[in-house]
């Protein structure tokens, strides 16, 4: 078996601190408990570095971590920070960007210097969480997108205010840009996959929504079978505890081959690493 | 083991007669063999006091009814009739009111008369079944649902014409407003359980559709965890049997204290009722 | 135990070539690849005799062939020729018409010849595939359906570009005619089960989109119960192989009685065949 990586994990350090899953952390813990887990140490106690052991606890070699630039009361975690927190932690984390899509013409000189000065993999955007939320096929977001799509960069719209059909649409039109889909559009679970049958450019992340929530067969069975080489094993902590979030998702029942590419190849392979 | 609280059924008796369910008798015994389940004598005969032996043999000690006002033609229960029934078979029956959402004015006032004069916990809209539909979050409902979170009341549209991404967008806008949703928007299973998993002021009772219907496993997973404080028995006799109801919710797999919650517990505590 | 009726197949064969499924092979087998199953013999050689082997093979007698008439670069089989491969291969396929539904004029003289001169039992229609794709409940189409009803055609809309909302309208508003939905809005299946509940005019033919993917649950827990006279089995080919599609609908757990029901008689009595 090979390691772990989280495709999404907050820790609590520098900008993440100002975001509002710990800013806030008892909502976030009584999400945690939502989803039949309790809150791990390291959300309580706020610390680094007993996340650190609990991701050597969970067999999690490496963590995605993204900047958040939402232009919005969601907290800021600029590139800068996450480049210099995966510096802090060698080998532990893995950087990306983020950029505002409320500006555009910033945000192409951003996903420049994603790509060219950090040559990070992908950017994040959160189109959902903008101080007017757009969907993720807004139109303003189409310059980004072809940004990226020029500078082979994936990209990860968040649900919050999308629905899978314009998933659909962005990846019909960016047909080599790689989109990978924080949540996974939850609750539009069976919509979802069926949209990632269709486009073979959609990698869903579900996190912490495949973790004992409704869909989470629907997900199981699509990552057991045509969704094998595109879902990727994220955490989503602080929502939920990394240890639990990665026995949630063995009880999904992968064999070896299928939980190696889920849990390390296909998140590997995005973000160009090489196997441990 | 506490007894049962049925959230909602509609004995055979005064104006329920008028309504569509009982007039259209065959058309309702249709509906029951849809769900793998036979009527029961008491809709056969149109029976209260058959319907009352059938809910001692299924442990249900109390049943919800409720006003029907929609302005259409699927028959009229006035309050005034609801209490009446209530207080023809003491203990047995939780009266609830009803308001036609067509016209603001005299919702208003009825609203207040539920509240005050009667002292109801709860009232019931129909947007659905206006003689215009409306969906939940239509703006001519909103001084209702205004005026029921200032009297302390539930109230529960139906969902012939909604969606849960609009309750959603009612349950934001009223946080301190206690939101139970009848059918619990079958067949929009997943996004259902969705926006209850993010809004804490909803409850579902899906009543006949969690009975051996398509996306039962959905509701049951989610009333087995996060949902276990906000999900509700209902058999929405006539449609379904009383004791065929229990027996299905029970085929959910609930286990001792889920099951008192979901068959007692949440009930009474929206009801206002002390415990058995 | 009966025979089989394949509701949905295309043999290698004629206009059938022409299409984009035998036209870009590589691309349908890689579909058929997604759902855990392997491309037969009979597609990699384009060999209808090896297709009727197959279909003996998995004790499927009859299968039902439409044309395709989209005006789009989908391929094109008219009715002529879908009515002279089924008497070429004589008692191996049932044909039914296809119309065109961007001119209107012209698809009612089709339909009139279709029930008329050759007295078929269906015509299909494909709206999600005309150059500007309709929506099943546009109203260009509601001529169509309406003469359908007249002829007592059933008729079927294909689900690329259709919602099951769209096809409760049409159900409501044809309540004579009898809509085959080929697909089942998949990956719609909670809203379509739902839909197919209440309308008793729609049936489900999900063909592939039941074969090992997500929803496959929902549709088999309708399918044993309220939707067991109005599923039909399909495979899709040449998306599935026909003994893999058999394999996969048998998997699904249908009793003796209702697997008959869905393996033939509710399509023997659809297209007016005799029992085996």
């Amino acid at each position: 078996m090979t390691g772990i990586i989280d495709f999404r994990l907050r820790p609590p350090v520098g900008g993440f601190l100002t975001t509002i899953m710990f800013r806030e952390k008892e909502r976030t813990m009584a999400r945690t408990r939502q989803l039949s887990l309790e809150p791990p140490p390291s959300v309580l106690e706020l610390s680094t570095e007993k996340l650190l052991g609990e991701m050597d606890d969970a067999g999690v070699e490496v963590g995605v971590i993204t900047g958040r630039n939402t232009g919005s009361g969601f907290g800021t975690v600029t590139n800068e920070e996450v480049v210099a927190i995966a510096a802090r932690y060698p080998g532990r984390f893995v950087a990306c960007g983020a950029v505002n899509p409320v500006d555009t013409a910033a945000a192409l000189r951003e996903v420049d210097r994603i790509a060219g000065e950090w040559r990070m993999p992908a950017i994040s955007m959160e189109p959902g969480f903008a101080p007017q939320s757009m969907r993720a096929n807004d139109r303003r977001l189409y310059p980004i997108y072809a940004r990226c799509a020029d500078r082979e960069l994936m990209t990860g719209p968040d649900v919050s205010y999308c629905l899978p059909v314009d998933v659909d649409q962005v990846a019909h039109d960016f047909p080599g840009l790689k989109l990978v889909i924080a949540h996974a559009c939850w609750p539009w679970v069976q919509p979802m996959v069926g949209v990632a049958f269709r486009r073979t450019n959609v990698y869903l992340s579900p996190d912490i929504y495949a973790i004992n929530l409704p869909g989470r067969d629907d997900f199981a069975l699509a990552a057991r079978s045509y969704l094998q080489d595109r879902f990727l094993f994220a955490s989503g902590y602080p929502f939920a505890p990394v240890g639990g979030a990665v026995q949630a998702y063995r009880a999904m029942g992968f064999s070896g081959e299928i939980a190696d590419k889920i849990f390390w190849h296909n998140a590997a392979a995005l973000l160009r690493l090489s196997d441990p």
